[in-house]
């Protein structure tokens, strides 16, 4: 069956969050150990589709931390050789595979320089633990799916656990709890997600907007499309879909839309407004009732997204099939980035 | 004609650049006030073709002040309104126009939390301006095409004139003054992106990719193709590309590659052939012999970039040209971007 492993993985995500739910105190007080203090600032290292979650993870750390947070750039250190002064700095490594050379030469290069440092992996035996101070084992099995999606949405709530170390956050302890189950939820419902495939079909061109941390669940998203069907789907903020792109959206265009459902984001209805205007067939995914695929009600922004990029794989998951791909394994890709 | 606007604005480079080039010690003076010591950090803000330039100033910013320097998350302000301690910081901010209203709402958040800042404007009057303690007034004189020429490049420069400010920079008083020069030798000699134009004109996708600090100008010029030309161009590095989206290149796919012609870069000259292989039309900008756009030869990394984008608008420009189109006022886009 095409898309088996890819199946497969993407329902094991709901025991994969649970057990890293239940790690959730080990794993704060861990990595609380390696906190700078005072804290200048937090660094994301990553490349690829763990570049998505690094961006999710510098809302949350930002945000816990009151401290900026922001993605390293990999060439200064590989390309450029340029030192930096990483004094005061958490470095948070995250490779899915732990096998990317890149994401383990900069962490080794920030420590190094004085950064204290932590990696998010998945599987013992990574290269890339060998360069930390603190590791965080995903546990979440052996992927083999090439678009990856329980070691994507274990790296999210990884970075959502990691964020307490920092400072406090914007969610109760019984809404991580709560999360697993929600994406049970959403697995089990898949019905919203296939009728929105159906929709978009035949498009050739997804464009996939997000605010803030939905951002980071639009460029999953729009990954996880181009990886299971080539489509040409590219993830954008609406703020840079508004400057640029929106003048090739005419009648017809697809254009998938996360929003947080939240009252106090007034453009997002009116960008809603203006590509429907324009004839986009707009699909939107939202915890608003009228959504085209649902997202659970009273979910804090901080978590949402991970619910989103359920939400987005089972998109991607049903194009390829509704194509007759085999999402497990696209032409032209392997797992790993093997960027120097 | 067609392309007026753009045409001219793009051939008043040379003078922008000198002016801003013999302003160079005031404005490294003026930007070292307002330094923090010790330095925590920098972070720029800006908003869509402006986050092109961002990126590049994240390199240069962080390479002279050996210090990291990253992109802020306008969302973390405006839209969650997350406290964030900003003590120890320089915050950059750009705005061509400087009349994007979120650019002036998140400068004025920073520096209520402590950061010192500096705002890039063009013109006067510019209510950006009057959020920050320096300002650095471009001084390109009305842009009136909606693709931004002139007052992108003034930015990189600004940008690389600020640098000075926080740190040694990689390139000496000599190469910064040559630099307008170069740029009127470029704009000078239209025949290479004419050729490569007319190469790709079928293109309904192109990928332009360049890596460090050439992926800002991989950015613009995706961005300045799809103003021009409502063609999908999308910008990326030569990491992401391999992760991903090269499942998507076949025979006959457009893809513009920066290279910055160094021997340390092994990856460039490998994707390269990869994309060759896949029957891709791979069309060269570098400053190496046999380039299908030729840049000028011994330029620093951290010049380089501006000289790129100027490649990168006559493609863009020649490719409307081409098609029949007004580069000046492509459909649908407005000058200003006005999210909140």
């Amino acid at each position: 069956m095409k898309g088996r492993a890819m199946a497969a993985e993407m329902s094991q995500q709901p025991a994969v969050l649970e057990r890293l739910v239940q790690r959730r105190a080990a794993i704060a007080a861990e990595v609380r150990q390696a906190v700078p203090r005072p804290l200048c600032g937090t660094t994301l290292v990553a490349r690829g589709s763990s570049d998505n979650a690094a961006l999710y993870g510098r809302y949350v750390l930002e945000m816990a931390a009151r401290r900026p947070a922001g993605l390293s750039a990999p060439s200064i250190h590989t390309l450029y050789r340029s030192p930096v002064d990483m004094d005061g700095y958490l470095a948070v490594a995250i490779s899915q595979s732990g096998m990317t050379p890149e994401v383990g030469t900069v962490l080794r290069r920030l420590r190094e320089q004085g950064a204290r440092t932590v990696a998010i992996v998945n599987g013992t035996g990574s290269p890339l633990a060998e360069e930390a101070e603190v590791t965080i084992h995903l546990d979440a099995g052996a992927e083999v799916a090439v678009p990856a999606t329980k070691t994507f949405t274990a790296t999210l709530l990884a970075l959502g656990l990691i964020a307490p170390a920092l400072g406090e956050v914007a969610w109760s302890d019984a809404e991580i709890v709560a999360l697993p189950g929600q994406v049970a939820g959403l697995l089990s419902d898949r019905a919203p997600a296939e009728r929105l495939a159906a929709r978009i079909e035949d498009g050739e061109r997804v464009l996939v907007t997000g605010r803030g941390m939905l951002l980071a669940a639009a460029l999953e998203t729009a990954l996880k499309i181009r990886e299971t069907t080539g489509i040409l789907a590219e993830g954008i903020s609406p703020a840079d879909l508004w400057h640029g792109p929106i003048a090739a959206v005419g009648p017809g265009f697809p254009v998938l839309s996360f929003l947080s459902g939240e009252a106090d984001d007034p453009d997002a209805s009116e960008l809603t407004d203006t590509l429907r205007r324009r004839g986009a067939r707009v699909q939107v995914i939202s915890s608003e009732p009228g959504a085209d695929c649902p997202l659970p009600a009273g979910v804090p922004p901080g978590l949402l997204p991970i619910l989103a990029v359920i939400r987005g794989q089972q998109v991607a998951a049903a194009l390829a099939r509704r194509r007759g791909l085999d999402p497990d394994a696209p032409a032209g890709l392997s797992k790993v980035t093997l960027t120097r």
